[in-house]
């Protein structure tokens, strides 16, 4: 298989180099990487991220293809072109008005509290969420924003926990401060991509609705949720003023992130990236990518869910395997090992099946489900495992 | 008595008429306000709140005293006059380089954060603080600080609960973000005026200095620490980068509060004030009332903590009394009845004998210490007290 | 004449101590400041300043005796009592919905600038002006506004200033910003009073209405161009959204600024004071002092105006006197003196009758006209600067 | 020539799709853009504009051949493979210390200017600055700066200029601002790319360091300044604390901007870039075109404009035809015509020679000269042009 044919794989290119190990280094975890492939070479399944980081080579080779097909793609300072088009597709998927294509997700996550809040100062997320702990107290140190934390330690809360913040810090308040947004992740990254529960979200939104408060949610992998619990983006995107979706987490482009909501809301969202210096003068190459890759992802992420199932099935009749898989934790599941060490396991696998997984422990295994597992029948990926523990 | 004598008891003012009721209202405990003094109406002894609020009239005959005494105590634009001379006094008494007169503590407070931490977003609170509760989220919209609370529903953490929440937020920390200062609230006014120990000072301050982070204490009661911990104000001060101490509310003045602290950050709080816009033309008349209450304060309130030893044994002998005194709440004890009402008896010691006290609920009593228990022999407050239960 | 007495002059009190002098010293011009009277001293007349800055034992006096008259008058956190009066009086004066008393007339020019221009940017402001000149870049550093400046060296500016002033920004514009606010100050301080052409308010503030432009009206000495262009406060407030007037510099209270507009933009208003801690517990002794002398002001300063033109004619004739007096810059003008020199008349003058006059420059004196003229009479005026020129 | 072969004129790519026409009409210059070719078009000289913009196709395979010398160039966050690679090759150019990879160019002017001039509010820049005209009022409304505009109408200003504006906003400044930064723009973009003076920079920057004033040189376009005015990019730098220099305005890449300056300097930057929501995820694509094209790219620009002093000496000796070109305007020259309209001989050389120019009146047209002047011989440049106007 040459490199070009690489590229038809599954309808799609499907090729994974994932740099969640490097995410993991700068957290301290670099004992348990896994091993990283050196450019040129294939990956035929990779279970270590939560979606495909194309080779350069690839990528190349992809935006080649992709001019070819149709060259009218150069936008201009945000406008026009491949990154027009990216975001009309996100005005359809989410049902909202407008959609603006931006250079990172903590700019989308931090233009859409400030705007939904406005001269309101706090805003309630999960205590667990990226706006809370991975964005720099952006909010306060940029935004003067209040963060004001929910469900410590877990993915998901309540209405009544809502309520019974606001009671706590209303109780004896002098001089009354205002509730400007609530957000919320889903999945929920640092809880191992667990699902925030929809009816939950309706009835939090209808109570946000009702005070006016406005509702972001922090999407990054919103596609995971859908997948995972069967609600359509558009679903999710009803309760919500503005979503944030992640380009290149799953959708294959370099950068960039997508944030949905009303005409308005964007507009300021456009004068805000305008003064924050992050209007840049074309962004086709990654506008372009994460178009393509959205062409029929639903259904190869639903199929990929699928065959999970059965592929876990048989691990689990392998000796020494044993998956802990939550279907609220959507695409993370944890491999544990009795037998064979974990590192040993990923070596070979990569070595000899060229399947990606990433240690987490001398004896566990992350397993993460995206659409590279539709290049490898179950059956042969089963195989793959077995033979690595035995050997 | 006529009012010029008034001013004379005890070698200073020691009229009361407290304005904590009012507080009390914006909070939504209007129920069991104090009965509040016509202005004309003498106070004798002033239970209900940290200290004296002069009326009016008390307040102009004071201040004719004191600029016949020496009438040149003029300031301008916080320069000169009463004002340099209070803050000449304030450096004497924490030992601190530098003072600066303030409008409020509110932003005696916000500064003394602002400047300590510079660039450094992360500043660690009591989550029952002043700072954290009760300043419209002033840290976060102007100043774009984020606050990390300690010690929730308490008033003292300790250098574990601190390292334990640096810990916490460092986990996985993927940006990192800095610490720029520590603030500890001394007495804590929502947990009742419990003082925060000195121990536990010392070994925070000691972790801070060796990392560069800023200490700051809000001491607006400080001198109720002071008084009833039995530290001086200048050992307290010795821990801290900035110390704030309120200037109105026992020591007299309409308004204003002191920050001491290093020339520099004094120096950068001076230019932050004016920027925003909080210099005012002239003080003097705030200035020159805190420096008389200043004569001997301490010296009074420690006569007076140990003539509410007094009174409240006194009072534990009468029948339906009984009052609950903790050391670590410092001037603050209740008082539990069992036969009368709270009203009733809070009505009587007004009409019959010019004793203000402040009711909580139906059968409790706050009973505040401030030095215009100095006014009245404990046996005779007592007695007043006894004759109102009878009655 | 003692003490007491003093404060019957007139109907009211008309001594004044100015400290001019002291706002000279900053700016480098203490070589020709004026003799400043010993705070027990009496001041028959001050030519010195645009009002009268009362001694501390003279505002004691009459804090007292306006105590006197009623009693109730305190205030708390900005509600209630003597403050509450004077922002309902305000309301009256100048026919606009809502008032706010602000610590300083920078802050209050600079959050009438915040809250009218809101999300917009530019700022039109003329570039004599304090908010351009003398706030310390507050509107850039603090509130993020961007001052455009107009009349250049000048006092005035027309409509067609402004449109060309616009023109020029937008031409080649890429990113288009908007235009919050216009600021018109008046009288122009470093313009020695320079009064703002009242058919040029009409014609700005029609533009800027049409565009949803906010109004702002520097008014800190509004009662001087009132009184020399024969305007009512209300007619001039009239043109605009908010108007701040000083209360110290001519109103007597030691510090604070009256604003007024809508009752939203000063609720906003109300709301950024708490944030930047600019809201003190009590300000009932500016309040009073400022309320009492409101009263017959307007009358008061008529009269003045005109026994300014009898003395200035009286001056006029006494040989190397000349008084050059241009309408338009209100109350002051400059005394040319040929043979004696200014600071042997201004000596002099003080020494023997008690006029206070600034020198501003070898043979010039400052001559401010205010209420204190009317203490005596033009003659007598008169006759001190004649035997203080001939002596 | 197929599209392969494109890619080795000159040793390197050289064929514009020049975005300049786009750029032209947000300002309001629709009539006279230039014809903009269909993306499979090819240009062989391209005289509209500072440098080349490859279409997409072009970009792409470009890509690709410089991933096939080179596959390790993926970065991350800002770290690492070619963006790292970029900043390595900018120290070494400028001689700084430290170097950064920004989105956009006013990211890299305001950061820069925020970091030098930190708690500093003024910083003085050309009035027809991009930094003071076109970056949406970013410095006043993020950073908290006042920009003080110098050289009115011009590009250039002198040392007195900059002593005069000083002593101006000092005159009679009662609360004291500071000077933080000083940015100069070279070439200027408003002032058709004139030249700053190198002996008036050295100056400037000798007063500024002597002060401790950050210099700051918005060199968008310093390559131009460097061949023109004969200086080393390094010479330059040596007068400045920051340096921005543009990825895409002339190296090729689709997005981008490097700031160089001190360790401390661009660590702030970096945090700063966090801060904002402008660290992307990759950004390989847009520093390994930039690296491509500034090999050799010195000596290419001054090639190109040798040769065009060649070509303008031909074309005046046309008849009906005269550049006007002034030395410190840089690469920016104006072609006035006397026969012929502007349009049909822009549409002639288009269409016959695929020569783009831009029309900018209907008798004159910009010649800018970049290196696509390399592709063709001046001899058969002034041939097209010669035909296209007899024809």
């Amino acid at each position: 298989m040459d490199r070009r044919n690489l590229l038809k794989v599954g309808g799609a290119l499907s090729i994974g180099a994932a740099l969640s190990g490097n995410i993991g280094a700068k957290t301290g975890k670099e004992n348990f990487a896994s091993p990283r492939p050196r450019l040129e070479e294939k990956v035929a399944v990779d279970l270590s991220s939560d979606g495909r980081v194309l080779s350069p080579f690839e990528y190349a080779q992809l935006l080649q293809k992709l001019i070819e097909q149709d060259p009218r793609i150069q936008d201009q300072y945000g406008r026009g072109g491949a990154v027009e088009k990216l975001e009309r597709k996100f005005v359809k998927i989410t049902g909202h008005e407008s959609a603006v294509f931006l250079p990172s997700g903590t700019l989308a996550n931090q233009l859409a509290i400030k705007v939904l809040s406005g001269a309101r100062s706090k805003v309630f997320v999960q205590e667990q969420s990226h706006v809370y702990r991975d964005e720099s107290d952006a909010a306060q140190q940029v935004h003067g924003k209040r963060l004001m934390p929910l469900a410590v330690g877990k993915a998901n809360f309540t209405l009544e926990d809502l309520q019974s913040a606001i009671g706590n810090f209303r109780r004896n308040e002098v001089f009354q401060t205002e509730i400007g947004a609530i957000s919320i992740e889903n999945t929920v990254r640092r809880r191992q991509e667990e699902i925030f529960d929809l009816g939950e979200i309706a009835r939090v939104s209808a109570f946000a609705r009702e005070r006016g408060i406005g509702m972001h949610l922090d999407g990054a992998r919103l596609y995971m949720a859908s997948t995972w619990a069967g609600v359509a983006i558009e679903k999710y995107a009803s309760y919500f003023d503005t979503v944030y979706i992640s380009l290149y987490k799953y959708l294959g482009a370099s950068s960039g992130a997508i944030l949905t909501g009303t005409r308005e809301t964007i507009s300021k969202v456009r004068k805000w990236m305008k003064l924050y210096g992050c209007v840049m003068y074309q962004n086709w190459p990654n506008a372009l990518v994460a178009l393509h890759f959205l062409n029929g992802f639903e259904d190869r992420m639903k199929r990929a869910s699928e065959r999970s199932i059965e592929l876990f099935r048989m691990l689990n009749k392998i000796e020494g395997l044993q998956v802990e898989s939550l279907a609220r934790r959507s695409n993370t599941s944890e491999l544990k090992l009795t037998g064979i060490g974990a590192r040993a396991l990923a070596g070979k696998l990569w070595t000899d099946h060229k399947i990606r997984v990433r240690p987490t422990g001398t004896k566990s295994i992350l397993m993460k489900v995206n659409d590279t597992l539709l290049n490898l029948e179950p059956e042969r990926i089963a195989k793959a495992f077995k033979e690595s523990c035995a050997s």
